[in-house]
């Protein structure tokens, strides 16, 4: 896809202390994307009009909606109209609590909204990886990031999240929205499709880390999440019950461990 | 509230380079506010523990629940279980529609999620205030409000929301949040309680600029709207036909007007 697939030009007026000046700009794109599991409409996120399918696999595994690909029967996107429809053959006894659950406590509309349920057998298991990395991987990893990622660059207006081997140390792929769950969401949607285990990844974001955040990683087993920003209190708490080093602040060679530090070498 | 209510403290190793340090850091707090509307659960937010009442307000505003403050008969809030109950005395009927809505849609549990309505009559009317204020003034409100934002300057993981005179220029109250939808919210929810109209202020915000966020500031008839960051191409265009003056990328001097700049003196 193209930039001007993700940017619009507009006039605007810029000011510099005494100086004025009218320029164009260029501005991130915002659509609004309807989400629909099986003929049932789930969601409707603002995002960026990129890898659409990606965000809303990602948002349907994290959401307990998916467990594998092998289920996907079909996926329809009508970019234009912001919809896309997701059809899997899981029984559906099985998906129906979740559905309910929604439609009774429906948690609906806000900034960040609260998912995961800390009985998840998945959360009870502490991550053993013994994956390791220097600072200097960890400053570089968010470098190199930042400096692939055309539309931040350009626009000042999205947040990115990227994938990185554990071996390698080098970026796989990364994605980019105007939402910093979005740019995250397709990160897992990506890997969930190409049937990519995170285990033995590394997350890198420039976004903040709540516990919301810090779960969906939780979930997919990541050992390492690393962050250009500020973590959350109960961010901090889960990274060290459930096995997780999270790094914050990774600024000009500069970062914050906030917990497991024995994966930094 | 006093800031250990806000942050806390955690042991962290801080890497500058090749220097190693094991120090304390202040780490902003998180918790799950759940709000219910006349025994209705209505959503629950990550947020920071404090202005709960004013959350709950501004939200349950946004999203069509209240109209007025007479209607309000009581709010209990129960703040270490992170609950919140308004209860008013609108018409059922009158309300029904909008709990339907959200039970049939549910809209769930993403970072950003569409509930205007395009056809809200409100959303008709262009805004005519006659407020002009200059390019000092935009730059002096902003660094105002980050001054004294406490919980910024210390953990540097929330985002600031202010209420501006006017007539005056000067910062009347400010909020602060994890989340940069709910710092909105606060402001939004404290006029409500105090009956304080919108429509001659000037809303500061750290916090990027979706037309989610643009549409809550036509709702409330603000005139003008600056912020720190970037906005999206909704947000403009809306901007552009309500009549609001969005002004973004506010730093050290300089700023983007993305429309009615009529009112940059």
């Amino acid at each position: 896809l193209n930039s001007s697939h993700e940017v619009e030009k507009f006039s605007i007026l810029r000011i510099k202390n005494e100086e004025r000046i009218e320029c164009q700009d260029q501005i991130v794109k915002e659509i609004a994307l309807t989400i629909f599991f099986n003929d049932t409409e789930i969601v409707t996120i603002l995002c960026s009009p990129v890898h659409l399918n990606f965000l809303a696999l990602g948002f349907l595994l994290n959401q307990g909606f998916l467990k594998t690909k092998k289920e996907i029967k079909n996926i329809t996107l009508e970019e234009r109209k912001g919809l896309v429809w997701v059809e899997s053959s899981r029984d559906v006894s099985e998906i129906k609590g979740v559905i309910e659950k929604r439609l009774i406590t429906p948690g609906c509309g806000k900034g960040v909204v609260f998912f995961y349920h800390p009985t998840d057998a998945i959360l009870s298991q502490k991550n053993t990886s013994s994956l390791s990395l220097s600072p200097a991987t960890v400053s570089s990893l968010m470098k190199e990031m930042q400096e692939r990622s055309f539309l931040y660059r350009t626009t000042g207006g999205v947040h990115s999240a990227a994938l990185a081997d554990g071996k390698n140390k080098n970026i796989l792929f990364f994605h980019e929205d105007i939402g910093r769950h979005n740019a995250i969401d397709k990160v897992i949607g990506q890997c969930f499709w190409e049937e990519i285990s995170l285990a033995d990844k590394i997350v890198v974001t420039t976004g903040r880390i709540s516990s919301e955040i810090l779960f969906k990683m939780a979930k997919q087993k990541i050992p390492v999440l690393i962050s250009r920003s500020a973590p959350t209190n109960q961010a901090i708490k889960f990274a060290q019950k459930l096995g997780i080093t999270l790094i914050g602040f990774v600024r000009a060679g500069k970062m914050n461990i906030y917990s497991h530090s024995e994966r930094i070498s």
